[in-house]
């Protein structure tokens, strides 16, 4: 019995990695195929013709936008493509302002734009919720925005906008090319990937408690002083905070696909890994307090009964979270939750985890 | 005594924020003097005739390059050089092979190679260990090696060179601008945020903890229900590993500055972090524990001995820590340490977080 869940989890692990390692393959081969596509601009005659020089945007374009997941390579070039906009926009104003100055004044009033507009923006770039989502669209406006407003000095007023339309014109073929290989070709989905993460928590959790039990029952003689493989798993859920929240970030920009719809509520998913959170740090103090006890445990059969049950309930909400179906056993939950209220007045020591899973069940029910 | 703390708590809050924004301010105005700067390639007639239209590399590696901190800016832009002169490399000569089979095997060989190189330099740069320090570097050299490889078809043998070496020279006009603002006009140095961040993280773990033992000695009937604020600090402190990681990362490319020498340790830094989020989490367990209990407490002086003291020993080492100089209470510390060896016997609750102070404490003064 002992045997079962470290052997299940060594054995996820390898499935886990050897997939990771085929996705790993398969973005590199997309992201040569859309290399050697872009590159056709410079390659076939006729269409180097119509580009020119400006293919090198196009270039620029798939190398920098093209990201592992489908929601970071349209966030980013969405990114890209509104930068380039807002950017060349204003840039083609101050350019044309500037020149209608002309002399001295013109160079002056160019370099205070430059300064204005790019202290400006770098200021907005730090706001939490701007670098959040936006970081690269407002770098990507300074840039613009600088390039277009300053070698507008050196050209024409008719010239710039034709440089500016032209660029943005390779920006979008770029763009294109991107979209089309990483949505079309073996999508990997970000969502797919949180949705997993999330879902296996439950079996992570349930089995770190069962772990905990299991050390629960024990005699002193038998403890090793190393934790578990389960421990392992449970610690590196501490750290998953910053790894959702990208997650979860890419996943917006995803379309609709498969299971997931338009408007799908991925802010639940961070809540309910908030809540992994804490109670993952509570098994891992209460495996460590089992660890280091020498004293023998009472009220032994209550405790059993109350992890058994939240055991049970975490693999149950699981199952069905995996499955996308609403959960069968609700209401067999219902009657754990006050079997469980009734036996926490009589043990003290599960009463933390006890909480932390209702709020996760009702949570997931909500 | 109780309102102490909470005071500041929330003073030493405002202080930092006050702090971060004139941060924030003084990072804008910079990027704004730095843009101008380059700019000047393009405004000044004189620079622009030797420059010419690669001007836009250089405005393209300020853009990019300039980080918030210098550690930030000086990792991006070695990167973005080392890069720029491995892909440059490597796509001349492939540019050169191409030329000498000629005909339709010329295309063919530059698409095949765009297509090896850049699948290859995706693959590594989703390892973990590149990922973290060199992804920047990595995509450039994609970003080059391409655009060299690719353009090179359709210019001279001799051309290409000229070319490389130009923009070469332009980055590292980009570069040194970058680096001279960032090094010198109020340099903004991640070592010494991350620095400050660990060493203030004792006295809110020593906050937090005497928020626990306030809690502990009141009656039933004065708890309130909500944690204090010292709690949602400690919260704070388990999802700081990305950050830490990403500031040590940064600190590792700064170079010989105040306090901080060359190849200074800050490994142990992370390790540092670590044990305190493995405290937090405890201290966490430990307050939801006393603010749930309904039963009275038992073994209250041995516990609040031993409270009292973690709590000395914290702030203690915060001190030492913040000022950089050899503690002068090591012998008082090592007693502490003795005198809790003797009291852990009597009481089982405290027994976890003792462990992990005296690891911290351990770990200081390795």
């Amino acid at each position: 019995k002992i045997q079962f869940p470290l052997f299940s989890i060594t054995s996820h692990f390898r499935d886990k990695q050897k997939q990771d390692s085929t996705k790993k393959i398969i973005h590199s081969i997309k992201v040569g195929i859309s290399l050697v596509l872009i590159s056709l601009l410079y390659l076939l005659d006729p269409l180097y013709e119509q580009v020119g020089e400006n293919a090198i945007w196009a270039i620029m374009t798939v190398v920098v936008t093209f990201e592992f997941s489908a929601g970071a390579t349209l966030g980013k070039g969405l990114n890209r493509g509104m930068g380039t906009i807002l950017g060349g926009g204003l840039g083609c104003i101050a350019a044309v302002l500037a020149h209608n100055l002309g002399g001295v004044g013109n160079s002056i009033t160019v370099g205070a734009s430059v300064f204005f507009f790019g202290a400006i923006a770098t200021y907005i770039r730090l706001f939490p919720s701007v670098k959040r989502r936006y970081d690269y669209g407002v770098m990507i406006f300074i840039l613009t925005f600088n390039l277009v407003a300053v070698s507008g000095l050196r050209t024409e007023d008719q010239e710039v906008w034709k440089i500016a339309r032209e660029r943005l014109l390779t920006i979008v073929m770029g763009f294109i090319v991107c979209i089309c290989v990483s949505l079309l070709v073996f999508p990997l989905w970000a969502s797919d990937e949180l949705h997993d993460s999330i879902a296996s928590r439950f079996q992570h959790l349930a089995n770190s408690l069962q772990g905990c039990m299991e050390e629960y029952v024990k005699f002193d003689s038998e403890k090793e002083n190393k934790p578990g493989p389960s421990f392992t798993l449970c610690k590196s859920l501490l750290d998953s905070k910053s790894k959702d929240e990208m997650l979860a970030n890419f996943a917006k920009w995803e379309p609709w696909h498969g299971k997931f719809g338009f408007f799908y509520p991925w802010e639940n998913y961070l809540k309910i890994g908030e809540v992994f959170r804490d109670l993952a740090s509570t098994v891992l103090v209460l495996g460590g307090c089992l660890q280091a006890s020498t004293t023998p445990n009472m009220a032994l059969e209550s405790c059993e009964a109350i992890g058994s049950r939240i055991v049970w309930t975490l693999r149950e909400l699981g199952d069905s979270m995996k499955q996308m179906r609403k959960c069968e056993a609700e209401p067999h939950i219902s009657a754990v939750r006050s079997e469980l209220s009734l036996l926490i007045s009589t043990s003290k020591l599960a009463e933390i985890e006890n909480i932390d899973a209702l709020s996760t069940a009702s949570l997931v029910f909500l």
